[in-house]
């Protein structure tokens, strides 16, 4: 670095004696943009050691694999979505700070808030929930089904969980059934919201901690505690539902008598689609956010089979969502209501997934849809391969070559064997002088001369085959 | 309010009346459950009057037509990348703010810098650039041809120019070509990027208003700054590109021969795709960022032709981009350069202009790909709607059906007719003894009975053909 810096400075020195002599002023233009490009070059060696080279704390990069890998995903999830008739919608990354405001209950602390840099006082959206009803409330949209795609921000340290999963599950409860539950266990009003974060914490702890958070930190009766125990280790399907219909106590309370028929008209619909056996109604299920008002449910992954544990232990949600009919209300100028039932898919658990079981089956994944390179196997052939690879893409076929002037033959066909690309169209003297190309199929090594008029039909055909 | 205030209250009272009395825990808990839903309610509506309805300033939402037209100009965008051999990838939306920084020169004020939170200090991406340089250093990949979608974030005011355009056109040039011509033209090497940004401005402001802004401002020479206005109104292709090389003084300089010599083989190029044409290297073209080292570029569309203008104009730039060989270099441990030449296509512009097109042909745009509704002739077939959705779901086509429990068969046609959905299959009670279901082209009102297990197949036929 000193040895640059005297370089420079030596530099500095020609163009001051230079322009002191009155010298030929292109000269002095010369030898000044010399000096210039060794000061960038100083410049930037000079910032190389000033910073840590990484991404934010909780984000990461996705290269070229892990899209391929994640565009898998969105395309099933997206095409299922348009099976089913959805609309998709956009809206920015942040949002007014105080439409964020009062929506998120504990976990308010977790939102990213921008600098305050003059002008509006924005935050950075928290789930895509609050923002879409926010747009509902905006544009007095009252029937919509939507998707939406985007990334949300929270402050916390996400622990991925990484192993192996037995299966997907579904649960589902209620937010009338668990305040109904809370109200005959003898919670105070007051103490609903608190009650049911710890609730929410089942899925984490074992009850016997959930229990010593409620009475020790939330103080909570011991008696109300025990009997809330009772409840949350129920699960099953219609059969349970039709039990805490007849529940002397429970039946007696209006919200979850309420949350309970609903419950029974669901798993009615779930028996037409032919689904209970994925479902469990889990009175254990609190979902964390606040403004859930009816049905919650999630779907948690489990863990895989294993000798050691008698009941298959769920180890972590991949989806989740609820009715939250109050929330689009909150926005609206005159309170007007208007009901919501949404999910929310975790994109970064199920890609993690997805990631583990593709480095596992060893499967090569491609990150181009390249379908021929066009190469050449003589030198001074740069310009026929720029010929042939612009009529190829006219044609709309997806074309690679190789930016070197002169690249072996080997090398190209090696690049094809290391990308996937399965075919390469080879241009060389004698089949210019024939009017062919040569087309070579990677796979077998099999080459045909195919008439350059028929090429693109020949890629077609041979790419759709693939 | 007052009013809904006062129930609150008087219902409060009366839980804590039975309360005192020691009532019922069941009458109580039914009791706190009303009152909490009151609360609630009324704590909805204090909150609605608070904030203003809307977006952050500079922001907007997407709905579902405007998504569909988005999706329709990505979907061109990205077949192109495609086709041409690229990979994608993405990066985190915000970035250190110290990787940020350094790297945009005046624009540097226009970055978004999140809140201090405590941890790191991070800014929202200005660019994709410099997360792409950072990508490529942090990963040591020196070759690799990405596309990157995503947004960027700028604290401006984005004037949106709205009008009809009569074509798009490229313009080139390159920063060495520039920063020779300073040099030739007496420019102190001191004031090379700032002058460079005066340059910028000629595509928004008349020559003598920039020559201005050089000599009042920015202290540059009167001489100089004719110097540099005979250079700028230059534009050509190859036949101007051989003059430059002539030109007494340019052809002496280092950095804007080679400059001018790699523009030649740009065009060399640009002959073998034959899109010569469309091209028009520019001595005026600048581009605003600082980190552009070599060849630079711009897709501007030009002005529908008027009578009254002789020279169309420029209104505006819908793509730009440059090499940018530096970069990378100021994120390495040891300042290794990586070459790196790129586009940035402005999807916004492109989306307002296709919206105005699409305004202007009155075609009507759809939001779903539904190929069939499924409805009902009778009441009491909404469990007959939902059996044979799940078949067509499970087949993979796409279907919807109307939420209510016995709409009329007026309204479902009437909603096939307001989304396009093309194809009805209708269940009514004949149908169901017959096993037939009567599938209805809504283009035609044409109706056939088709077999239920011939359902699926005949939906997919016909849906290829629209």
């Amino acid at each position: 670095m000193a040895a640059e810096e005297a370089a420079v400075r030596a530099q500095a020195e020609t163009v001051r004696r230079l322009k002191q002599d009155k010298a030929d002023p292109d000269e002095i233009a010369k030898e000044v943009s010399k000096l210039l490009e060794m000061k960038a070059q100083l410049g930037a060696d000079e910032g190389k050691h000033k910073f840590v080279l990484k991404t934010p704390k909780g984000t990461r990069d996705f290269g070229p694999r892990e899209m391929a890998i994640r565009e898998r995903a969105f395309k099933a999830i997206i095409s299922c979505f348009k099976r089913h008739g959805a609309e998709v919608i956009d809206t920015p990354v942040f949002e007014l700070k105080e439409t964020l405001t009062g929506k998120y209950g504990e976990d308010s602390k977790l939102i990213y808030d921008l600098k305050d840099q003059g002008g509006e006082l924005l935050s950075l959206r928290y789930d895509l929930t609050v923002p879409f009803a926010r747009y509902l409330a905006m544009n007095k949209i009252t029937n919509i089904k939507r998707y939406h795609i985007a990334k949300v921000y929270r402050r916390d340290n996400p622990a991925m969980t990484r192993g192996r999963y037995r299966e997907f599950y579904q649960c589902v409860n209620d937010r009338r059934i668990l305040d109904g539950m809370f109200a005959v266990c003898g919670v105070p009003d007051s103490k609903f919201r608190t009650i049911c974060s710890s609730v929410d914490k089942l899925d984490k702890m074992p009850w016997e901690e959930v229990r010593s958070e409620m009475v020790g930190e939330k103080g909570l009766s011991p008696e109300a505690a025990d009997r809330i125990g009772e409840y949350v280790q129920l699960h099953g399907g219609l059969d349970l539902i039709e039990r805490l219909l007849q529940d002397p106590k429970l039946s007696q309370n209006k919200l979850a008598k309420e949350g309970l028929g609903d419950m029974k008209l669901l798993f009615e619909y779930l028996t037409l689609f032919g689904i209970t056996g994925k479902i469990s109604f889990d009175l254990s299920l609190a979902r964390g956010l606040d403004y859930y008002t009816g049905v919650i449910f999630e779907a948690v992954l489990l863990q895989q089979e294993n000798e050691h544990v008698e009941e298959p232990v769920s180890v972590g949600s991949v989806a989740g969502g609820g009715r939250y009919d109050g929330l689009v209300g909150m926005f609206d100028p005159k309170g007007r209501k208007v009901p919501c039932v949404g999910v929310s898919i975790g994109i970064e658990r199920i890609f993690s997934i997805l990631e583990q079981r593709l480095e596992a089956s060893e499967e090569k994944v491609r990150t181009t849809e390249t379908q021929v390179l066009v190469a050449s196997a003589q030198k001074k052939l740069l310009e026929e391969r720029l010929k042939l690879i612009s009529e190829l893409w006219d044609a709309g076929i997806k074309a690679e070559m190789l930016y070197k002037k002169n690249p072996k033959l080997l090398n190209q066909l090696q690049y094809c064997e290391d990308t996937g690309i399965p075919l390469v169209a080879i241009v060389g003297e004698q089949e210019l002088k024939d009017g062919v190309v040569k087309l070579r199929i990677v796979a077998t090594r099999e080459e045909v001369n195919v008439r350059r008029e028929s090429l693109v039909e020949e890629i077609r055909i041979r790419t759709s085959q693939c």
